[in-house]
């Protein structure tokens, strides 16, 4: 991917309030990390993390915090912001809209809308979908191909679905969601009764709502609900495998990473973080902020904010501790024995 | 949804031995959760958890176990009976059958069957469906739409394929199963060997087959044999985003839980249950009713109704007791440092 | 599955070197585990678990290593050879051929393929299978049906590609890839910038590049870069249901079991192994060789060849120690319990 931007350019996009250091004359040709730059390269501390590799960046433009000190070398042109991170995804907004232009609206002649369903004449219908009867798809909605729309399925404004997503019959995806490739959106619950030894199948006859701005990833499964809905709240962003559980409603602006899942009938508050390959126990509240770390799993309603570590969800502070103190375990164990025998001795 | 049920037709449904208490004359437009019900909402409890919500709860009709004690409200209907969740699933299922009639028979007119295959006149093939040479579909099957059935593969009758379900050559589907959209039956085992330090591919010749009313979850993956056949008995219900491994054999009546995974050549007895998240290791027998709690690990073979817990699939007993004392571990390493210090200073 | 193979025919097969005893003199029908067998069968000795259950086979021809000891029974041949594994594997390629042979060179009516996209003319693309604009498919390669190849994508020569795998745009996939039912390759990275409290998208607009020989397993998903190329390196083989993360680079010949997942910018040396359900946090360096057992997730940088295990990434041998002695917490905590009273009483 070969790129030609000019500082100019790059000024103009990234807004007010940069602060530039030095100087670059030629063109921007690549956006590269730190320690992989070249001349003519773009490249960011986004993450405190590298921030010793600034000094030796070969970057020739570097976009960096406003409390970055330090000075650049010559011919090397310092851009300071508030937020490197945000200015840099604004420069690959641009480069997006480049690499990827929205397709123009309209229907794939491959793909099959049934009667009664309600394209916007504004949408971007892609190879082989197959949108059910009474589905609706708003307006400046793009699909790839691939895509199952089913019977009285709702999609609404500015949504983007990739490739073979499943939206089916009767959930409603809210405006300006992403849904990632392969991910399915009203699958059954899961959900049966012990008769006589064998497990009952307990019809789901729920839906899946969306609030907007959601992001769902790829093949991740959201089930919908057994009745009522299985909701996902504005602004949510949920990454690639992840498993929501019938009837389960997430606040807004949550981030569930990949890999993790929320069994059924669980609420959760707004901004609440699940971190990759974690899982929440089903019928509980998880309060508002409340954090919890990779691998771990959580088996109870939460306080606001709580930070919870570990296969059995405890405390992360404690947790931590408990961690440290375990690889102590095998000296405990010989001091102690150690200890008692002398005990013994002087009986 | 708005439904609208009369009494007399729930009474109907949920079928004789319905022991009514108080009275409701209007009609049941939704099913709702006890704490979010409100007159001319049906309610139930399927959870002992929630019995304390049944008294506060505003639903008209409640489907109640034969053991509540407890009077309804004036304008109350209290139904009480074996088991409600199962009776809720009746009622359920009579929407389902209105909300999702099965499509007719027949083969949608953008699907393509090769020439050999064999597609019972009562089965309905949905749009951009695809069955390759030699595959049989049974009677009354149904596929939704991007349904893919690969060489010589039969799904047997009755059962449902939801959207982009794969089932791969020769795999074999028993009767009245249901295919969640998007799980894959019969990819390629992972099998390696190494050869002069590359992982050489162990070509996996063998299939799939399932007993008759097995549900597999959406997105899950179920590999085929290296050679023979990977199993799934009768009954077992299969949740998301699950690994079944090549050579895999699963007794009957097993409920494998979201995320959860078995590796290469494992076998199951009947009614073993994985909660969500586990894992158990290859070559291994787990007997009849094993429980393995979520996100345990199981390394061992078992007994019995042995009950697993924990990364390295401890007795569930004995790892409650150590979550517990893991817990006091700060204290007791404290305690200890003073005790010895003590000692040491007796000497 | 009935098969018809003539000893001749599988000497043949498994090359120079096969030392028999003993001998069978019918047709081979069947590939049976040992334990599974019968006359007419042949079967193997791959893991040494099983040694015991050679002397009691009943399958006629047996693929043993060179150091196998023990004789065969009357009409049972022993077939003694470096490496039985990979001769077995020999004999199912054969298998293979026979039973899913190559589809034809050319493009399935139902397909797709947009202008200005390049087949070679010896690939075959399946059913429904949509090709967009600038896509590149290689010599060889054969796609199933519903395959989905993004604008600009290129799919190396000889490759594989199972039902509805999707490689989206400007991806590159390498030579002799097989990329099993449902991958994701090339789905966007997770990446947010917290702006006013709301998620803000990182627009991810990099791509994915495999090297040669590698596998992808069902329904796994591998992320685009935010910039710049997530990396799979030449004969690493990854399973079903793992996740990995945006910028990853991974080396050559790993192994990434099923439901493993790694996290972001992350980098893997050669022959790294991930074990089932097992994560990595982002921005490490893992050393070529490092083991990373089931369900352990690593959270720092490791060096060569470490073995690590535990939900906190210990080494495997303490924590092997500590898994051991935690069961020995309860009995420990009483001991203490009863020398702290003594001792008071001393007092």
């Amino acid at each position: 991917m070969m790129l030609s931007y000019s500082i100019e350019r790059i000024l103009e996009i990234v807004g007010e309030g940069a602060e530039c250091t030095g100087s670059f004359s030629g063109k921007i040709n690549r956006i590269a990390a730190l320690s992989d730059s070249n001349s003519g390269d773009l490249s960011f501390l986004g993450n405190s993390k590298y921030l010793k590799q600034v000094g030796e960046s070969k970057a020739s433009v570097l976009l960096l915090p406003k409390d970055y000190e330090g000075e650049p070398r010559d011919g090397q042109l310092y851009i300071r912001l508030e937020n490197p991170n945000y200015a840099l995804a604004l420069i690959c907004r641009d480069i997006e809209n480049m690499l990827d232009p929205h397709p123009a609206a309209g229907i794939h002649p491959t793909a099959h809308v049934e009667e009664g369903a309600e394209v916007d004449a504004s949408a971007s219908i892609g190879a082989f979908c197959y949108i059910a009867e009474g589905a609706r798809i708003g307006a400046g909605t793009v699909m790839e191909d691939h895509v199952s729309v089913g019977r009285q399925a709702q999609i609404g404004r500015e949504c983007y679905l990739f490739p073979r997503v499943v939206v089916a019959s009767r959930c409603i995806i809210g405006d300006r969601n992403r849904l990632l490739a392969g991910c399915v959106v009203g699958s059954d619950g899961y959900g049966y009764a012990p008769i006589d030894g064998a497990h009952k199948r307990l019809p789901q006859v729920g839906n899946v709502e969306t609030g907007s701005d959601v992001d769902i990833g790829a093949n991740t499964t959201i089930d919908r609900a057994r009745f009522g809905t299985t909701f996902i709240g504005a602004g949510t962003k949920i990454d690639n495998l992840v498993q929501v559980g019938h009837n389960v409603s997430i606040g807004r602006n949550c981030l569930l990473v990949a890999q993790s899942g929320i069994s059924g009938s669980t609420e959760f508050g707004d901004g609440v973080i699940m971190a990759g390959q974690s899982g929440v126990a089903g019928h509980l509240k998880i309060s508002e902020g409340t954090l919890i770390y990779a691998k771990s799993g959580l088996m109870r309603s939460t306080e606001p904010n709580e930070k919870i570590l570990g296969l059995n969800g405890e405390n992360a502070n404690l947790m931590y501790r408990i961690f440290i103190l375990q690889r102590k375990l095998p000296d405990l164990f010989k001091r102690f024995d150690k200890l008692e025998k002398y005990i013994e001795s002087q009986k």
